[in-house]
């Protein structure tokens, strides 16, 4: 699907004109727990019954909230399971709540897994998806024999030792621009699949290690299968060069296992 | 794969125990995220199906694993939704097992909201209740106006600002030995309700604000309801000396309310 289907598909309500001049553009910065959510994109079963969506939970509290039909365009579509601590949207409002008490008044309708972090008036013309110029994702994972209980939805369980100086080596030779086929998931979709990869690191947060990735756009399951083949590498199953084989083939194959969505949150979208 | 997977299947004739096995008491220290468990002790519905339980759950484990009928006792029957993270209980089995790999045995077969930090044997005397000298409990407070999301199960949100050198005030004064019946639930069913509380305090880990317990033994209900009324204590409603109070009139009604389970966890048991 193209970002063009995609407005097309998700946002019916964009065309509806301004209807007065009070109609102001919002930007939203939102925080949700994934586990309990199929997804960041509104979706229906085959019987037509909506699915529990980010988008779709957020447009119905803005809808009740400011009592006029809302659409609402996010900057990422996030896949069931993945968390985020910085998901940005925009809508178009006309309301007569102050600005510095939206985030509180949404929030009030909203269920405890989703939160807005803040509300904010933006121009006319801002678009959370393109205005957006890079993201970060973090990939979490819990690199210890004991369990990670309560914070098992939020983190991968890997309990065997990972050579992060091998993981770094390997983490380094992922930034830049590449044609990244090779770490996307078959039914991306896109028509290009060349991305700019700004950062590529692993940090060491014990027990745990995460796996921080900063692009200016990736392909569907990237963090995934990135994250995956880091792993491959910490374990001593790939060597660190491997990743330019993947790059230089595009071949999907040559890379590791597309890791659990638990592990992942999108942390930030730079404007 | 996961560690269970990789367990069962590298390993399936571990637990088989040979014939020469001796009868041992064991010491299990378990922890758990009780979310989705309906407490410690072992319940059936008025219908006759078992709920799942800590106990109930631990216990078919050990039976599979050490195929055998096990029958556990646990120091502390935590509520539903109550969490631990040093639990303490014993059993009795024959098994050839050696100690070092029991608890990875067991912990292969467990589901992944409990798991065991450690099994060794333990004198056929060792009991796990009558043998505790004093247990703690910490009750976790998001105290801040952001959700607490991914770990709203293992705290309890309160973002009223709270005068925190009131209730160490107040705390202060739950410590010793005192009859504690109106800091417990009107089912409490035991004979003496006088405790000793060995320490009480209130320690700052932002944004958190937990409410640290050590006593002798505890009453039903008693740690939420302590939490509860220092709570009312650091929102002003109630003075520090209210507790001299409620130990004086043993009256329930003159303490706070009880705090959910969601924030409260056993951390550990001394012997």
């Amino acid at each position: 699907m193209t970002q063009q289907d995609f407005l097309t598909t998700c946002d019916p309500a964009a065309a509806i004109p301004p209807a007065t001049a009070t109609r102001q553009r919002y930007k939203l910065t939102l925080a949700y727990d994934g586990t309990a959510f199929h997804g960041w994109q509104k979706q229906v079963t085959l019987d037509g019954q909506p699915l529990r969506t980010v988008a779709g939970t957020v447009e119905d509290t803005l809808r009740r909230v400011l009592r006029q039909p809302i659409s609402l365009v996010g900057a990422s579509r996030t896949d069931a399971g993945v968390h985020a601590v910085g998901q940005t949207a925009h809508f178009n409002a006309d309301t007569t709540i102050p600005t510095e008490r939206l985030a509180t008044a949404i929030n009030s309708r909203l269920p405890q897994d989703v939160e807005v972090v803040s509300a904010e008036p933006a121009p006319t013309t801002f678009d959370a998806i393109s205005d957006a110029a890079s993201k970060q994702y973090r990939y979490r994972i819990h690199n210890t024999t004991r369990r990670p209980l309560a914070i098992r939805h939020t983190v991968w369980h890997c309990w065997i030792p990972l050579d992060t100086t091998a993981m770094a080596a390997a983490a380094a030779r992922i930034v830049g621009t590449h044609d990244f086929e090779g770490f996307a998931a078959a039914s991306h979709g896109r028509a290009t699949t060349v991305r700019t990869v700004l950062r590529c690191e692993i940090e060491r947060h014990d027990p745990e290690l995460h796996i921080v990735v900063e692009g200016t756009g990736f392909l569907y399951n990237m963090v995934r299968i990135i994250a995956g083949t880091l792993i491959e590498v910490g374990r001593g199953h790939f060597q660190p060069n491997r990743i330019d084989q993947i790059l230089a083939t595009c071949d999907r194959r040559q890379a590791g296992p597309t890791l659990p969505p638990t592990g992942l949150c999108l942390e930030w979208i730079k404007y």
